[in-house]
């Protein structure tokens, strides 16, 4: 199976994606919604959790991993690295990789978590793949509360929006990259704010894109995940009343979720 | 010692309110940083969080617990009431005790987190206090994140309250509770909004002078407490980089924070 997680149900978008990416590979996926969000937590805090929820993904018969939040992936995927042999896969990777691809300037924009953010995974990955580019980050910690609010065509979500692109649009990035997995439901609203010819990268899209050039690759993983009969199981740590709504939201249809202690 | 906990830093304004109201009481605080906030958490795991806090603080030697996060005390305070034999105040009833004396029409509002207006527990125990009374209450989700970020004074900020508070103004309710330890931060936008004849209750001022006139009348309870010469702890369960100042600014001078697992 292929194990997914995330600090919530954002990363649903993520496990979204694969099941519609690649077909006939059953999921796990773990929202930690006991601890969410980590977006404010310290580094020391999100990659404990982020242990956790690799044991107990692993536990539930996982043969790979895809750390689907951000903030873990920008904080504790060096560490999940070197602890599992498992293949790891991150949320940033494959979007770093688009957007070195993509950019014609060179000029860069990321969006994210403050944990994300303060980081500098992303910084650091795209000056690897790419070291002409020009990178500019700006964290946007109040989009996911308006995201969990529903607030998505609010006037007030727009005005925020617009703050906090105003910096990189000075900067006149040409591709803006997504670094949050609540984000690309706010795209109608990020789109016309930093404007229309600037790429928008879905970090949600890219890592399934990217998970599948894997499995193409790999006919050893392919044979040991591919398994058509055995249904996607979908874990959360904590169930507070909302969480079915958003996650059906997300899937077009109603999710079974499972609670679990992590 | 007098044990306060919260889900973070906002229980920060009743621990001060304590001071300086009952001075020469050591406190011990504990802010659960690792799993905050517990606004939109389900009641269960917000109950398991308050009990393991409780315990921590009575190891560390507290024989009367405050529980300064509403969240907590709407969902909590009576299990954790059966359950221990320690005095247990929450923020709810001193500031339901002062709504009910100091409303002229009745007429009472109140504003918190989606789990202190979803729990009913203001509205249950104003009922109780005062039948006649008609209560209105709305969750204010956003308020704690832009609390957070420091937009006290932002633009968005006051356009949010103002949204929020409609409803209530169309009530003509002439007394607010502020049920959320964040929310006195934000008082000077809260006011002129809802109207400046209406009341403004603050839930941490309320909770310190009840204390203070539990302590007055206890002289058994007084003389178990007193102790000038210990000084206050104030234990965290994670220590995220903005943790600091957000201490300091609630207590007007610098506090030593020690981290701990709960």
């Amino acid at each position: 199976m292929i194990g997914i997680f995330d600090s919530g149900v954002g990363g649903m978008t993520v496990a979204r994606a694969i099941e519609q990416c690649c077909p006939g590979y059953p999921l796990v996926y773990l929202g930690d919604l006991a601890r969410m969000p980590y977006g404010p937590k310290s580094p020391a805090m999100i990659t404990e959790y982020s242990h956790r929820n690799t044991e107990f993904l692993l536990r539930q018969g996982a043969q790979l991993i895809v750390i689907a939040c951000n903030s873990a992936a920008s904080t504790a995927s060096s560490f999940l690295r070197s602890h599992y042999s498992q293949t790891i896969i991150d949320v940033i990777f494959p979007a770093v990789a688009k957007a070195a691809a993509i950019s014609t300037t060179g000029r860069i924009g990321i969006i994210g978590t403050r944990a994300t953010i303060n980081s500098g995974a992303y910084e650091q990955r795209l000056q690897m793949a790419r070291p002409d580019c020009e990178v500019h980050s700006q964290a946007c910690p109040l989009l996911v509360p308006l995201v969990e609010e529903g607030w998505l065509n609010h006037r007030e979500t727009k005005t925020i929006v617009k703050k906090y692109l105003h910096p990189l649009r000075d900067k006149q990035i040409d591709t803006l990259i997504l670094g949050c997995t609540h984000y690309p439901l706010l795209k109608r609203v990020i789109a016309p704010r930093i404007g229309r010819r600037v790429h928008i990268i879905d970090s949600s899209v890219e890592v399934a894109l990217h998970l599948k050039s894997i499995l193409k690759a790999d006919a050893e993983l392919r044979t040991q995940l591919y398994d058509p009969d055995t249904p996607s199981r979908f874990f959360v740590s904590d169930m507070p009343s909302p969480v079915h709504g958003l996650a059906g939201t997300i899937f077009g249809r109603p999710v079974l979720l499972e609670q679990t202690d992590v």
